[in-house]
């Protein structure tokens, strides 16, 4: 069986578990007070050039999300987002129970624009009704997006740009930046990502680590209590230097940056085969997550020798179906899943 | 250097860390719904006697907690614990964050008295404004306690059978339950613990996992959709299957007991070392973890080989601290430090 | 000037302020405990025929939706309503500031359609991540709409059926109750909203008291601990007699209804005349709200001798306005009105 | 029957609901934005000498505290307040709904002392922990205590000193402030208040309204979006001119001085006369209540005539009564209570 479920149905990258097995007996603080914690924060404010970031590792994606924008927003605020966010989708409400509305926002396969962001603020500020309504206190998205797709440097710029003309702060979810780093097309870079947002995440679980995400507060305006606030949401793990140690392979020797391309490599082999196989690409996406939309023989097919997510009927005869990419990809699998085609 | 600080200052037992390796590669499905995590309830159930149990394997302490007690509680119930209790100190306010009170008890070197939560309980309803109050809605219990002490069996039976005749739920937290249940005097089992409680958690953080605490529900009326609180919490792991194989290491051939006894054993050699010293043994605690009185020249001298956490001054020629042993304790690490006396 | 505004903008009926003049000196207990509390709840128990419902009196509207939906709901789920409705837009995140979210259905002229209710749910648990999403968890609809429209008794049987087959509550905000009772075509009674709904509060604000509404459980498995969940919310008031005091005017003799019936005919009178003159009548609206698109010299012209709501522009030349009747529209306000057109 | 059970079990002041009829037919617009709040904001900033101070009238006091308290704190910071006050004990855990811990401290007589202030900030930064704890974030007071009892104006500028030395403000609750100004040996004003506290509110309905507490904000970098703020906890009152009305009256004439007053005189009479009968006074209190200990024959007696509040058993024979005045209770009341001495 080949596998194209999702980037998380692996364990960790070998260079990634090695450092964790050669650390293993040795001794450290807890909570992320250790030394390979400050290395690897070290590596990213390096690798973003913004010495002044504050980095802080958690576990995962829901948690990173909830205590970011639990955080950033004032009471009366709520988060702006596509209403495929997944924020607004798929996190049981996190962002609720600590207490905000999710505003959504139209999505454009997964992207929002930056004129739908002016056009919700504007008309919040014009109903005069507006002090009985929850106030846009934060733009919140996703490089890449649900759908795989990117935005280009142009349009991260222009929601920015868009934000801090209203001053709320832009929050960007990075759980696969690697893989919109290593986007065919891609026109941006991490130092832009930190200059275009005041708070963001590096994904570390869907790209290579056991488990962690890096977020990094370059606005340091914002989240000024992160230690307390990041164990109030449960999110602080005692053996923190399992996320520096990690956080540090993989930034070390660009491994963080070899697994994007190597999986949006695979990825884009993938796409192109469905097409030349006549297949429907459902979403353009250049990254390492693809669309199609088979029919339902063809599915059952494949099922046979090749494991992915399915996403929905599309008609009586079709369906919507995922394929994923990963570091655990090889390319041997692809050409297995290319000559099953 | 030796170390006695914590519990969770080296990564994972040896015995777990290789079954991660062995799995590393393999692909299975996200959020614990693999078999590695089937197989490791099943072997918490059978461990405990209680085949209906529902077993939920989260993170950390503090999320498990927070989730746990979220889900248990009514909107004005509250949950009882002692005042050095972990929930009512150190958890940076997670229990309030999601909107409880803790009601604190008294406690007798980390332990609640069963005649305690009667009193209070009825003492609540003997208040004509009760409703204006928040009602006691279960009890917190750590077994052993912030302090190492253990309950014994009639403790716990009695806390449990004030519970239980209140109609409140008796809840466990089991972050070091493996040195508790190997404790000097230990006259209890998991199954016993599964009795009493209605909801508990046994901890593999503190016990040599790399992370995870398996949640156990006996009582099937509590927490029916634990699943998606979980998620709401942040505390679901991607890469779920991680907790199912470190868990099922654990109670595979009594690894989680052995790591247990080992470590009580290295304990109790130190605490009788400072003992025959004629040191002052601040709380006779049967576990891992060891409180002595010291004069501060004593601390200055063992801090140039050893380290261990210094709980603050006690008078003005004496400090507290604390030495904790864990599975990575070694025999000759004990054999140092009793030198060193 | 004559006034169109809201049915909020004068003090109470005089029959209600006169049995609180009447009452004034009196001493009664604090909390709702009192006899002049009892007396009402009674009649209102009599006047929905179910001796069991338990009936709460609170302040405010936004305070009683939010107190209800967060004694309803599970920690997962979240409540359904209309995009239009209140909770969803004018609530100033209150749902979401106890941890619960809205989740939205398309209205029809401020309607919900069970259909979309039915589609809804079964559409959440056909997809195979609705572990990961919010529950629909209760369904919140309120009688009559935002837009002054009526469910009738049929489609109010439908949306409950659809929520009892599910298992869902049924929650109706009644803030203007009485003008749905005395809605053009109306063919339901309190009896009915009692029958049809799990919980619904008949507003007392809108219709002629100071302040107040009244929660009715008639499901008793719901909400059994209304009293500490009200004072939680803020929503108890210390001179809670001044709540069944004015509720015990409203339903003696009658004075409820008839505060209802004249509303909605001075409303109708309104109605007509707009259509009568040519203008465009927005939403059909059997109630004490009406809706019309007027030229701008029109709503211009009008503003020096009437005061209405004005509700934004449609084109380039018109708007919308919004005229409202109450207990302190006289026949004379709506003939100046009349003439003024 | 004669009252001395509370100052909230009779209606509201004759002069107050003198006004309310008087205005009952009046149109304004909703929520506070009217003319008639306008003045009482305009004579409340003038009454405490600070044009600037931002004024908001709420309904009730649970409401009122929940609400500053909430906007006031970081997610991450608790309230500190006397192990007895309101928020500690009697507001069914409203402070804990919206996300806080309250911080307790020993009370002497319902009041905190400077120097415990000081002692938890400075234990609190002391211990190396105190990330994994509740921050302090602000000190809460009532102005009288729950016990009657009032800080002077030295001790007032003591815990103000203390808060703004370690940067946290503080609130005073005055449900009762008027009681307090009123005070046997006060030696303060309503303009001390303003200028040692950063928040407070001044209480109308144990004053003689029928409802509503006045929110001041001085420290107008506090709770800057106060209106969405108070209507998202549910505090928005409707016809929000009732508030403005009944404090204009309040602080029209010295009104809420009178009756400060005239309570007051009326308890010093019962507190003296119960003294020369050689019962026991259990706090010395300079207000309108007043804490006896009786023995229970006395208690049986008093109550065929009188009705008053029990506090429990002190020893088997005697129990702690509370005798409460107010606007509504008359010197021929008095009269007589003292005669059944």
């Amino acid at each position: 069986m080949i596998y194209f479920n999702s980037d998380y149905t692996a364990g960790a990258h070998p260079k990634v578990l090695e450092r964790l097995l050669e650390t293993n007996l040795e001794h450290t603080v807890g909570y992320g007070l250790d030394q390979y914690t400050a290395h690897a924060k070290a590596l990213i404010r390096q690798e973003i050039g913004c010495a002044e970031a504050e980095v802080m590792f958690l576990v995962g994606g829901t948690q990173t999300n909830a205590t970011a924008i639990d955080g950033i927003l004032a009471r009366h605020e709520g988060v702006l987002a596509a209403e495929s966010g997944h924020i607004a989708v798929h996190e049981s409400g996190a962002i609720e129970a600590s207490g905000h509305k999710v505003l959504t926002l139209p999505h454009y396969d997964g992207k929002v624009r930056a004129e739908d962001v002016e056009h919700l603020i504007t008309e919040f500020y014009a109903d005069e009704t507006y002090p009985h309504m929850v106030a846009p206190g934060m733009l919140y998205i996703s490089q890449p997006t649900e759908y795989g797709t990117v935005y280009t440097l142009k349009e991260l710029e222009a929601v920015s740009a868009v934000c801090h003309k209203h001053n709320i702060p832009l929050y960007i979810d990075g759980a696969r930046m690697g893989y919109a780093l290593a986007a065919e097309g891609a026109d941006f870079t991490l130092r832009d990502i930190a200059r275009v947002a005041d708070v963001f995440y590096i994904g570390g679980t869907k790209l290579g680590t056991l488990f962690g995400e890096a977020l990094v507060v370059t606005n340091r305006s914002l989240l000024k209590n992160l230690f307390p606030l990041v164990k109030q949401h449960g999110a602080l793990l005692a053996k923190g230097r399992l996320l520096g140690v990690q956080f540090a392979a993989m930034f070390t020797d660009g491994l963080y940056y070899a697994i994007g391309r190597h999986a949006v490599e695979q990825a884009l082999r993938i796409r192109e085969a469905f097409r030349a196989n006549g297949y429907e690409i459902v979403i353009e996406s250049p990254t390492n997550q693809q669309f199609f939309r088979l029919p339902n023989e063809v599915i059952d097919r494949l099922r046979h020798e090749a494991s992915f997510d399915y996403w929905g009927a599309r008609g009586e005869t079709h369906s919507i179906v995922r394929f994923v990419t990963s570091w655990s990809t090889t390319a041997e699998d692809v050409d297995i899943l290319i000559e099953l085609l």
